[in-house]
């Protein structure tokens, strides 16, 4: 890998938690740059980056944390990026790239694209990657390897700036795919959204029941449980910014979600086998599907 | 294991899919008893289960197959169990012990216990494991340790052939625990039947979005949405029965779940930031007790 030469000089990642230190590993295992730095609020998550020796400076004066970057990335949760995009965009040098690693697109362009002085190009982009694990001891170089990773340029964005950032990721191992914000953030809506907030959901609902004791349900979770703990057990901060910033596209998809549920409610209520049988094998394509993309 | 005796002499398992191959793959590994017999209504499944060598004798003919066996283990979709109590518990010796592995508990006693005749044992089991696979190749010897076994015994059941069918679980590496069915169908309720209703329903949604294709469904899916789909893989037929058996429980749990759900998607649209954040961390104490649990 590193035969190649690195595709920037020096990258600051501004945030380093599961994504920021997933590509702080990234840089020297696949030659993304000559240098990589972290800014963060957190001096604990500082001194860790620190210690685990994968960023050369961490500094929570993000500011500084910029400065000299030709790639600058943010991996901070979205509900911060309004303030980050005023106090770091005005501070980047004309041909620095400004990206970041949000889930939710439209309000990239909401929250930053006004900061963004001349010359900078600022290219938004979403690493379907992840794990429920938080903070800089979680991540891992190879997170995003064989995921798919989505840009979303705002009209008019440099080809050339997008190109980087899409080859950074191809170095990664992953896919990248070029798409309009507005319809990333409907796609992300049922694919990624909407189970996260079923999972949140129905864990909270299990751990209110009176009758069950949580212990029975820690107890008897294999039965199919476990399996959205694990989804609920991501980071509430991020998650937290999610669902405020990609409000209407949630809705939408959870109205269309709670309109089956009730169908299938009412099938189950009438006894209608055909109906429940027929969904049930419906459904197993899509599994079949993601096993042969080899997204399983 | 083989060097304590075998806890029965012929073990009759009725219906060679997942859970009845894992079992019959299990008599040897964990020296259950001295003959494995099986009776299936495909002759490809029992065609199979002789090809993988699993069994000594498989046979379409189910009054055969439970002919002189000490155990009868009914391991067919729940739907069926009514018409198997009629045929093949009247057949039973004195003596003889029947249990099953099916989802719901209180719908065994219903269904099946009326043919039992005087001195056959009745003694309802469900061992909480699982895959989304299926049929006799999708069994493992292995698939039942560490998890949890329930049994469900009928008011004056026979402590000895309780103790029997308690014995061959733990022997399989499973946690037994005997409880009411009524309370059994409810807590499995919320930890497994409706985890998969809403994970069928949320792979049936997307399935039917359409802007998003069903391409970007699936390659997106490492989001979250690809949890959802392993889930929504199980067999059909098996879980179209669950949910017909256990109708009061699970709505009851549904209508708790929507309540929840509701209450959160307000909590989206009115842009409520803290109540979001506070059920999301709340979620991640559930999954470290599962993890310490080791039920993860």
């Amino acid at each position: 890998m590193t035969a190649t030469a690195p595709l920037f000089d020096r990258i600051a990642i501004i945030g380093i938690g599961l994504i920021g230190s997933s590509l702080a590993r990234a840089v020297p295992a696949y030659g993304l740059a000559r240098t990589v730095v972290c800014g963060d609020r957190s001096e604990a998550a500082c001194a860790k980056a620190l210690e685990l020796g994968i960023v050369a400076e961490a500094t929570t004066d993000l500011e500084a944390a910029v400065d000299g970057a030709d790639l600058v990335i943010l991996c901070t949760p979205m509900g911060s990026f309004a303030e980050m995009g005023e106090r770091l965009a005005p501070r980047l040098k004309p041909g620095t790239i400004l990206t970041d690693v949000g889930s939710v697109k439209q309000a990239v362009l909401r929250d930053i694209g006004p900061h963004v002085p001349d010359g900078v190009h600022l290219i938004p982009g979403h690493p379907v990657a992840g794990t429920e694990h938080s903070g800089p001891e979680a991540g891992f170089a190879s997170l995003f390897n064989g995921r798919w990773c989505i840009l979303t340029p705002p009209t008019g964005a440099n080809a050339d700036a997008v190109e980087k950032v899409a080859g950074l990721w191809r170095r990664c191992g992953s896919n990248v795919e070029t798409m309009d914000a507005a319809h990333h953030d409907r796609v992300l809506a049922i694919t990624s959204h909407l189970p996260h907030l079923i999972a949140y959901t129905i864990v909270g609902t299990a751990s209110d029941l009176e009758e069950t004791t949580k212990s029975e349900v820690i107890k008897f979770s294999a039965g199919g449980f476990r399996d959205f703990t694990r989804i609920a057990a991501s980071d509430p901060v991020m998650w937290r910014d999610v669902f405020l910033n990609n409000r209407e596209a949630v809705l939408e998809t959870l109205q269309l979600f709670t309109e089956d549920l009730t169908a299938l409610q009412r099938a189950i209520r009438w006894g209608e086998g055909d109906r429940l049988q027929e969904l049930f094998t419906r459904t197993r394509a899509i599994r079949r599907g993601i096993i042969d993309a080899k997204q399983a």
